[in-house]
Order: structure tokens, then C-alpha cells, then sequence
């Protein structure tokens, strides 16, 4: 038999419940990134929200992350920093970054509501340093407060879109994910909703076809509620072993998962259980965290046949997405004396040689192959071009032997993936059935769906898009009042 | 708003049934590989039995297609044609090849049942000629009744297991899926099942979570139909470019869908309607087909870098798979004069240059990578071998210009997919919960399942898998009587 999810997620018929503990109007589920925010939005707009968070505390993976939003056309963080962007701009971007498929409505949507996003967190009390950090694609040691998080300044995405830094940190010595969720977990309570910790949900309560409520569990006993209105803000299900293998069986190789225990993918499941359409299912961010930094992009990647596959000064999900997903998880850097350095995390080269035809005999590789590379790399180098994959000139130079070599694979080199699949929601947040009609009652956000990412990834699209419509969902979910 | 599926799959219950015109013990959804062998067993086991089938006649795409059978362990085929064969050796390949995260349990069934399903078909009337055609991976032009259609013979399978011939054809001087799906279609109705054609199905009736029967459309109006047990036959998805787009999107850009419209995923998507756990939905064979003449394979394989990616000599199932999956749907096969010969389908070379360097100018790639790519393949290929893709030494020897080049990007060169994902079912072709659980009263099987290919593919192995476990599924579903 195949293995399955083991999630008690078929649906409860009202009849069938003994008695409600709390009648609400609106009910998130989850209060990281994208349930904070809708609980915020509801409360604000009038709706009485319980929260059902089955930790301890406030914050979800958004917490335990770096905390970069992705954010654009203009902000004002971008304006004080002298960057140039636009609307138009950010989204030929992410029309070409999200794909294959893109959502387009999500990402109009989402570009649209960028500057108000934007300004709805300041309003909150989040700081953003108008100051770049060009070294990294993740959060910056220091407190500048925005980086290229997505090799919008590389190929192929300088050919589509004026380029510009677009992820946003709020400033703090410490985890901006921590302040961030501290900041939003703390405004929406101070909205008005009621957040109960340690409440695990397991199904829906359907009344019919409609969605009237949840079940959970809180002290080993079943907790029943019933409202107007559920928004599921679940996160994804990197931590469900089962259902990754059953939809994105590549992501088992990653070794360092992104996210927490929590998602464990039942906020999908429970709804798919009664007909909610997925999106993207076998996508999955995958990081390999290679700079800082910067320099080592100097180098060049290759994969198990000695071949280069990607331009070393992409945006390093990219590069661990391809790794990952085409070239059989098997990558190596290759740099020169010039480029060496431990990178950030303490990686050092595995292997150090003098030629390069000793440096592949090392390795492993086919004779002749890693050779045949960097013949090729090098004769373009030398005038300053990579016609072959198009990194930028700053990092073209011909490798000068000695050689040393990063072994970039699983176990030795850290993949980091999260799913990005989830539920197809409007762009309001309302979650659609199989057959296109929206379920009535039932709406959801962040990593419980599917969002502006439908495959391809830029860091701070997840939580930007989880607080984004996070909000749309909430405010839509309070609409029923 | 994400497009969805478009097909009007939510569950009806059986209060909301104004009548039943038919009661059955098994009604069988689809009268293709699958559904005529499901038919068969459950009538054969004495169970009344319904077939609904929305075209004019029986078949499916089975019938459209070449007909191959995967089967293998020694069938008394394989063995008058002089083949050594093992059931161990079958379970190796089938095991490498059909992963990642391959179904354990339905490849160990497959195997097992192999020799008996041998002897099922040919009990039914159906001839295999034991002879082998080594030139095909595709339906022999004559009566040869064995080919090599997964690759076995190639690298890295025969590094797995001791290789062996196993596509089976049916004798016939046309095409041999026709000759099958009427052999299994006759032999059903001689079973005893009854077959009601131009019937259309839109939803699965329930009983509280009891599937007790189906509606469908039949000349314009609802048919009702209760059953003890529902057998879904109904295809893939791969004709509904919602579905595709949502689930496989890469599989959008295969120009030459193999399937009939009728595989627009309604079979699974009301299974899904009322919580069915799906497999591996991404999945899509792609037959890339170049061969014949085989002695194409002596060229190379490039991608739009110009480097190789696969050994040519493998299965064109994994040649298209790798293009469209990993290589932007990007390729070109480079000969020379000795191995050059307009393919089985007429395809030409579109350039052909007196110099590597020429032709890599013509074609646009960048300067000097196929010249390197060249450089590095005939240097080893001069001593006979292929360190980097492991192409076996018969079809490895360097190539001399004059050179030219097959473009085989989509819209040229056919790219032929399939869907491979489908509901998660047991063995015996239960259909499972998200939950774990299995649904009462649901069976399925063919491309309605994730069958024995969660990813990988050999040809064969659909119309293979469709006929065994649709044989399962039809036993089992009888046993409710």
C-alpha cells in the first residue's frame, strides 16, 4: 500500500458534533506569517477571530527565518536607498522568476498592493534601513535593509525587467523573522483577536457543502468550533514525509528542511478532503546557501558530468532548484585561488589541485570533462563573456590552476527546501473546489496554498506573500459577518 | 481567479437521486485497457456488471496506441525467442526505472502477476511471435512480437540488472493496441458484462462516505446507476490543459498528446472530490521518438548549451523526459554521414555544415560548446568509450564531418506525453483516503492511478499495468457481492 499522509482529515458533518466550545466569526487557523495578518485584518474589521495555534507561542517558520519580504515598484525603503523601481518592473519580474505557470492575478495582485503593504507594516511599527547589502541574497550581518534576494541583477531576469533589490529586512540585530512576527502576532491581539496556544486542528465541520467550523485538539480533547468563516494558515508540508514523497519525491534529498514541525501539510489535506483544488504540488523552493561571499561566484558550478548548468550569479535557489531537480542533486564549485574563501556557514574546498586534469581525476569525474569546461569557460572569460549561461561580466575571469573544488552535495552541502504547492485560492483567499466554485466558508493563506510562486522562488516571496494575503484573506473571511 | 478543472465532480448523495435506472453489483467507468479487463474479472467472479463508456465503442487510448505489453520474468515469448529473463531481474529494472520514490508493493505485484497475465492474453486469443525486433523501441514494422522498450539494454540499467527484452506485441498486421482492446473488449462482454456506450460520467454518488453508485449523462440526460462497488477506468489527464497546467505544467509544451479526449481527468478528480489521495500528478511520460533507424543513436544528443545530457542509446521515453523536464524543451542530435538517414517519420537534418564550428553558428549556440563538446566526445570515443553518458561501445565511435543536426525542440520533433499521475490505490486497486484510510465502495485503475511509474517510464508499462490491476480491481470489486 502506498503511504499515505495519517492525517485524521476527512470532514465532520455539524450533526455529528456533540457541542461547540466557541462560536466566532471568523477562525484562523495558525498564527505565523499569513495567520497573524489575517487575524489582524478580521479583527480590524470588526469580526470576533479566534486564533488555533498548536504551539506554544506566536510566529510559526516565519520566526525562525531570516524574515526577508519581497517587496517593490518603488518603496520608500527603495526610494531612500537611491533604487530606481517600478510596478511594471517587479512584475516582468516575477512573471518570469514564478514560473512555469505563473499566477498571474496573484501577481498583479500582489505588485499592486506592494506600497500599501509595504506602508501597512511601517504603520506597524517595522523599520526598514534604506541601505543595500550587494554581498549576500539572504539577511545581511549588519542591519542594511534590503537585498538582491532573487538575481533580478542576473541573467536571464536582466533581460526582462529593469533590475532592483527588492528584499526587505526590518532593522534589528537580532532574526528579522523573529521581530516580524513578534511585531504582527502583537498587532493583531492588539486588534482583538484571541489567540489559543497548544490547540491542534484535525477537520473541517461541514454543514452540507458549506464550512461552518473546525475541530481541533487542545489538552488531548476535542475542541469544536464553530464561525462563519475558517481561513486556514496552516504552512506547507516540507515536515510530512508522506505527503512529499507522494508529490514532490525530489524534495526528500534536501537535507535541511525550512520550516517547523507544524507543517506537516494538514491544512491542505483537510481540504482537499472535501474537493479543494492544489496548485504546483511538486514545487519546492531549494536553496543552497552558497555566498557569501560574493566572490565565490567568481567560480564556476558544474554537476556529476563535469558540465557548468546555470550562471554561478543567480539567485542561489535557483541554483539549488536545478541541482535538486535536474542535475541528480550532484553539484561542485570550482574556483580558483583568486575566488577562494570558506564561504559563510565554514564550506571549504574538498579537494585543492594543481591542474585541472589532476583536480577531475580527484573528483571522480569523466576524464577530460571538467577540462573540456573550463577550456571553454576560460576562452570566453578571457574577454570578459559567458555567451554559454550569461553570468554577469564582474564575476567572468579565466580560472587560473591551482583549482579547489566545494563538493556541493546532499549531506555535505545544506539543501533547504520548503513546498511552495498548495491550495488554489482566489486572490481574495477563498479556496476553490475541483470543480471551480468557491467552498463556501472556507479561505486560506501563505503556504497553505499556492501562491505568487508557482515554481521558481525568490527569497521573500513566501512571507510576502503569506502577510499580503494573509490580509485579503482576512479581510474577506470578516466580510461574511 | 487560478483556472481550474472545469468538470462538475462534488459528490451527489443519495437522498438527492430522484431514481435509479440501473442497480449492478460493479459498474466499471471506462471500457479501455483497464476497464475491459476489470469488466472481465468481475463478471467472470459472477458479479452483475455495468460498463459505462462515453464513446461510441471500446478501447480507449489503448486502442490507438502501439500496444505494447510490459511483461517479463520469462514469458514462454520471451523464452522461444531465446531470451533469459528472471523475475528478480524484471523487479531490478522496474525498480530503477520507474522511480524516484517508485510503488514497491505495485511493481512487486506486477512482477509476480507477469507470467499469469502472459498466459491470461494468450488464453484470451492473443499471439506473440517470439521474435525480437532490436531495432525499435516502438511497434515493429513486421510481426516481431518482443522489443526492447524501456531502455534495458542501455546505461545505467545495465548496471541494475541482467537485460532483458520485454515489450510484447500482439501478432497482427495492424495495429497491435487495436487487436488487444478488441480481444479484452469480447471477451468482457462474453463474461457477461453489459456495456452502455455514449455514457458520460459527472460525479460519484455517496452514502454518508459510501460510494454507492455513479451519475452520468446519456443522450442528454441524467443516468443514475447504484452499485455495490465503482470501478474508475476513465484515463488520465493529459487532454485537460487545466489539469495539466495546475499538476505537470512542463507536460503543456508537448506538442502530440497521446490519449483520447476523453482522459480529461474526471475520474480523478471526483475521486478527489471526496478525499482520494493522489501519486506523483506531476509525472508525464514524453516519448522523444528519433529511432528508427537505430543507427541514429551514433550521433549525439545536445541541449541548447550545446552540451550532451543523456546516453542516446536509451529509451526515447527518458530522452523526451530529460528535454522537457530538465532542458527547456531544448534539443538537438548531431551525426555525420555515416550515421545519417531521415528518421522513421521523415524528420531531416535542418542544418548540415562542413565544420563543427560552422554548424554550431548556424544552429546559434554558443561559440566554441559544441566544437568542445565534440572535441571531448570523439577523444574518447576514438577508444571506443563513454565516460561522461555511458552509451554503449556498438554505437560509440567519433564523428567526422561533414556534420549536421536534427532540431528536435517541440513544434519540429513530435514530444509525445502522457500523464502518469493518478489516485493512490492499494494493490487490488482500493482507492485511498488522504487519511490512509480506503473508501468504501471505490476501485480504480489505469491511468486513472499512479500505477507502477511514479515517475519513470519503460513503453509497455501503461497498457501493462492498466490490464493487471484493472484485472485486480475488477476481482476485488467483486468480492462485495
Amino acid at each position: 500500500m502506498t503511504t499515505l499522509h495519517g492525517l485524521p482529515v476527512a470532514p465532520r458533518q455539524r450533526r455529528d458534533v456533540p457541542a461547540f466550545h466557541h462560536s466566532v466569526d471568523v477562525v484562523v487557523v495558525g498564527f505565523g506569517a499569513a495567520g497573524t495578518c489575517a487575524a489582524y485584518e478580521a479583527a480590524s474589521a470588526g469580526a470576533s477571530v479566534l486564533v488555533l495555534e498548536r504551539t506554544g507561542g506566536a510566529g510559526g517558520a516565519a520566526a525562525l527565518a531570516e524574515g526577508i519580504l519581497y517587496l517593490g515598484g518603488g518603496t520608500p525603503t527603495q526610494v531612500a536607498a537611491g533604487v530606481t523601481d517600478t510596478p511594471e518592473a517587479m512584475e516582468a519580474y516575477l512573471l518570469a522568476a514564478c514560473g512555469p505557470a505563473p499566477d498571474r492575478a496573484k501577481i498583479a495582485a500582489y505588485v499592486a498592493g506592494s506600497l500599501e503593504h509595504h506602508q501597512f507594516l511601517c504603520d506597524r511599527g517595522i523599520e526598514f534601513q534604506p541601505t543595500i547589502d550587494a554581498e549576500t541574497q539572504m539577511a545581511p550581518k549588519g542591519t542594511d535593509g534590503l537585498v538582491w534576494s532573487g538575481g533580478e541583477n542576473a541573467w536571464p531576469f536582466t533581460e526582462v525587467a529593469a533590475p532592483a533589490p527588492r528584499g526587505h529586512l526590518a532593522k534589528t540585530v537580532r532574526s528579522t523573522g523573529w521581530l516580524l512576527m513578534k511585531t504582527l502576532a502583537e498587532a493583531a491581539v492588539a486588534a482583538g483577536a484571541v489567540v489559543a496556544y497548544d490547540t491542534r486542528v484535525e477537520r473541517l465541520i461541514l454543514d452540507g457543502d458549506v464550512v461552518v467550523g473546525i475541530e481541533a485538539t487542545r489538552y488531548g480533547e476535542p475542541f469544536f468550533v464553530e464561525a462563519a468563516s475558517v481561513v486556514l494558515c496552516a504552512g506547507g508540508f516540507i515536515y510530512n514525509d508522506a505527503m512529499v514523497e507522494a508529490y514532490a519525491p525530489e524534495l526528500l534529498r534536501g537535507t535541511w528542511k525550512v520550516g517547523t514541525e507544524g507543517d506537516d501539510g494538514r491544512g491542505i489535506a483537510m481540504a482537499m478532503a472535501i474537493g479543494a483544488a492544489t496548485k504546483s504540488m511538486h514545487a519546492g523552493e531549494v536553496s543552497l546557501p552558497i555566498i557569501p561571499p560574493r566572490r565565490l561566484v567568481e567560480g564556476i558550478l558544474v554537476n556529476g558530468q563535469g558540465q557548468r548548468f546555470i550562471n554561478e550569479d543567480t539567485y542561489m535557489g535557483r541554483v539549488g532548484q536545478a541541482a535538486l531537480y535536474e542535475h541528480d542533486a550532484t553539484c561542485y564549485l570550482i574556483v580558483d585561488e583568486a575566488a577562494y574563501t570558506p564561504n559563510w556557514m565554514g564550506l571549504e574546498a574538498t579537494w585543492v589541485c594543481e591542474s585541472v586534469e589532476e583536480l577531475e581525476r580527484e573528483m571522480g569525474l569523466p576524464e577530460g570533462a571538467l577540462a573540456a569546461t573550463v577550456d571553454l569557460y576560460n576562452r570566453h572569460a578571457s574577454l570578459g563573456e559567458d555567451p554559454q549561461f550569461h553570468k554577469a561580466a564582474d564575476y567572468v575571469r579565466p580560472l587560473v590552476p591551482p583549482l579547489g573544488a566545494f563538493d556541493l552535495r546532499p549531506g555535505i552541502a545544506p539543501y533547504a527546501p520548503f513546498t511552495l504547492g498548495g491550495l488554489s485560492t482566489t486572490v481574495d483567499g477563498e479556496v476553490l473546489h475541483l470543480n471551480g466554485s468557491v467552498i463556501p466558508g472556507l479561505y486560506a493563506a501563505g503556504r497553505t496554498t499556492s501562491g505568487v510562486c508557482s515554481f521558481g522562488y525568490a527569497s521573500g516571496l513566501s512571507i510576502g506573500d503569506s502577510t499580503y494575503f494573509g490580509r485579503l484573506a482576512g479581510r474577506r473571511a470578516a466580510t461574511k459577518l
